[in-house]
């Protein structure tokens, strides 16, 4: 007999099916025992009549494996609306230890329960609401996917083993390879841009290292960023592009995955309809207006505080009904503009650049690069930089044959579902996340 | 006036269009200047009429960025069947320096030349025929995750920096993480397997590390391993499933990628139609038929020599009309077995695990896993190996809760791709390969 999967016993009501999954729960009433099987869909519950059946699960614990069979019945109390009476069991593995955790129930994501949450994870992971968390973060790559394949983006795979680090050499995981010294990639930045010389529309979807020493909320050592970069186009467009991702993701969120934000008790994002009314606001409004409503002095900064953020994101629902909002007029003299970044043509003062906050945290960066030459030697050798280190010979030797005017995208995956669904920290949003105080599981 | 790509020109005979791209050659012919232009839809031909037109690429090289509007013509002879005449040109961004490749004619991939291809990364992928390769790469990752998310598998990212090295340890990368050791993954294999008791069907994407000590045609350092794992699944299910993947694949490039096989004088896979047809042969078989023919004597080796895995390719095709061939028959009794791997129930002597080579290489390498904690540790401790290492914990701990009989496999990208185009070497089909001699561009 086919296996039918828990989302579909409903479909047979009536008629005998064969399912197979976990034992996810065990309780008696009336008499009965009932049992709730989890399968990859979802759960059923399953009512054991017999003895000699309920004698089959003694001393068994939640995650045992069964197989199922049984008569399906109509029941509007049991979830789905059907549950499979006078069950035959076998038990396929048995599971004789008591689990650590009850996995039937929501785990708590307290700050102070987050250890036993990440330790126990080929456990905890089992549990629905974890479950939803990695649904989500699925569904938030299928939806960037299918955007930038509409949008005529080629992926693409650049190595993470590099030679010789470049900028933030603090930040820089080394290792040994074969006698020489080689880094893990912070970022895809000068391989997307040299792959924008070949596509002109590239994506990638991929780990990036950071040897952050602090273990924050926002950081982590390892995380997948969705870096984009296009070729021919302007800052207008970019960021109109950007905002369309954002619109595009959420939607295919909202569409898709109703009982994962259910699970989260998230009712829904607020945002404009078109991705050119994500509202912009430029840095040093911010700093005013914070100030103004006497939150704190940050007129004199170069970077957003996170209370500000916070602020902003708060000020654009309220003002503008949209839970995004682009900040600009980053300054272009400032540490906070790289060597690649381009500043404005008819304001060189300010960079060509923006922040996406996303409900109080920046998900995503946004430039314009400076594809002339001979301006971005002069840029990098004003911050330091030497064009000839072996680092950024392959991306000059780009620029030396041609590229034209581009820019893109970082995108943090983990920080973009840990807002969805409201959670307190990016590694929440991990399967198995990585900070200094953790290498495992 | 909105951009027009070349692929696009020819819909517009009669009218005038805009069109950017990089200058991709340049010739003089009956007094008129042609050029070609690319962008990343392929190339249109262009022709300059007015001296004063001609004059702006004096001294200019291939890869100068420009901005053509000019008027569409029909002409048979030009690629695409038209071409834009009485152009005015705008140089976007010039190019002096003369490139030290001529990217508009095949490069050579000798194994002689191939430093030098790689070395001019940023030039030589600008190459139609190197673009080829990876638009191939492209759509076999997509073609994979359509197959995949059809069979509702759940896409996951696993972390590649690990506590301590449990397999397989004189090929690990190490690296120096906040005063500890961390090492980089080599496979996603526990956490696929860890995530079949939360999703029982998962797939990843991944880089995949290893310190090769040599530089092979068939070997990186790194590279990326399409990982699946599926739970609730039989051997004789996972290796149809596996043939599936090879022929979806296939027939999305053969489908999608006209143009790229032609660069590659690719004239089509001879596969069967249905996965079920796809040849298999044990090992023992192979070295016996191999050893008949008089082609060497491997019949006491557990593994296959390469010239057997040609052979046996050749052989499949002749008598079963198939490029591809699951070569089954594993000993559970050798270095070839490893501790997750399971021995068939009816005959404990051979592994439950087969090999797909495609075209004389082995792509991919599958097997059910032990889903029995008790059976797993068994084999471990055989094997030397302590299940209270950090390594093996978080594993066993999944199977303590109870893991339903599950299996997959491991499929190299890249081999895959070189094998699909004929190449000769897998660094050929990857951006920008790693090995012990590479660790640039």
């Amino acid at each position: 007999m086919d296996r039918v999967l828990a989302i579909d016993v409903a479909k047979h009501v009536g008629k005998t099916v064969h399912t197979q999954g976990w034992l996810h729960k065990k309780r008696l009433l009336g008499g009965l025992t009932f049992i709730v099987l989890r399968d990859r869909s979802g759960l059923v519950q399953i009512v054991l009549h017999e003895e000699n059946e309920v004698k089959k699960l003694h001393n068994l614990q939640n995650g045992t494996v069964l197989s199922v069979r049984g008569e399906v019945v109509k029941e509007e109390r049991a979830p789905g609306g059907s549950e499979i009476h006078h069950a035959k069991i076998e038990v396929t593995v048995p599971v004789t230890e008591t689990p650590p955790i009850e996995i039937d129930k929501p785990i708590s994501h307290d700050s102070e329960n987050l250890d036993t949450l990440f330790d126990n994870r080929p456990l905890t992971l089992r549990n629905l609401r974890e479950q939803a968390i990695f649904k989500v973060q699925a569904k938030v790559m299928e939806a960037f996917r299918a955007y930038l394949k509409q949008n005529e983006f080629t992926e693409m795979n650049s190595p993470k083993l590099l030679a010789e680090p470049t900028e933030g050499g603090a930040e820089v995981f080394k290792l040994d390879y074969f006698g020489k010294t080689a880094t893990l990639a912070q970022s895809a930045q000068f391989y997307k841009q040299i792959m924008v010389g070949v596509f002109e529309r590239v994506y990638e979807m991929n780990p990036t290292y950071r040897a952050e020493p602090s273990a924050t909320t926002r950081h982590m050592t390892e995380y997948i960023t969705i870096d984009v970069e296009m070729g021919f186009t302007d800052f207008e467009e970019l960021l109109n592009f950007t905002g369309g991702a954002l619109l595009n993701t959420v939607g295919a969120v909202q569409k898709d995955c109703v009982e994962e934000l259910k699970a989260w008790d998230e009712s829904g994002v607020v945002l404009p309809k078109e991705a050119e009314k994500i509202p912009r606001i430029t840095i040093d409004e911010i700093h005013e207006a914070f100030h103004k409503a006497g939150k704190g002095d940050f007129t004199k900064e170069d970077d957003l505080a996170p209370a500000e953020e916070r602020w902003v994101c708060e000020w654009a629902k309220d003002k503008h009904g949209s839970e995004a909002v682009f900040v600009t007029g980053w300054s272009a003299k400032s540490k906070t503009f790289k060597f690649y970044h381009q500043a404005n043509e008819k304001n060189p003062e300010i960079a060509d650049r923006a922040d996406l906050l996303f409900r109080g945290v920046e998900i995503a960066t946004i430039s314009m690069r400076e594809h002339r030459l001979e301006q971005l030697v002069k840029q990098l050798k004003a911050m330091g930089g030497d064009p000839d280190h072996p680092g950024y010979v392959p991306l000059l030797s780009a620029y030396r044959y041609g590229m034209p005017p581009h820019g893109g995208f970082g995108w943090g995956l983990e920080r973009t579902v840990e807002r969805l669904l409201n959670l307190n920290n990016v590694k929440e949003a991990t399967l198995f996340p990585r900070d200094i105080n953790r290498l495992t599981p």
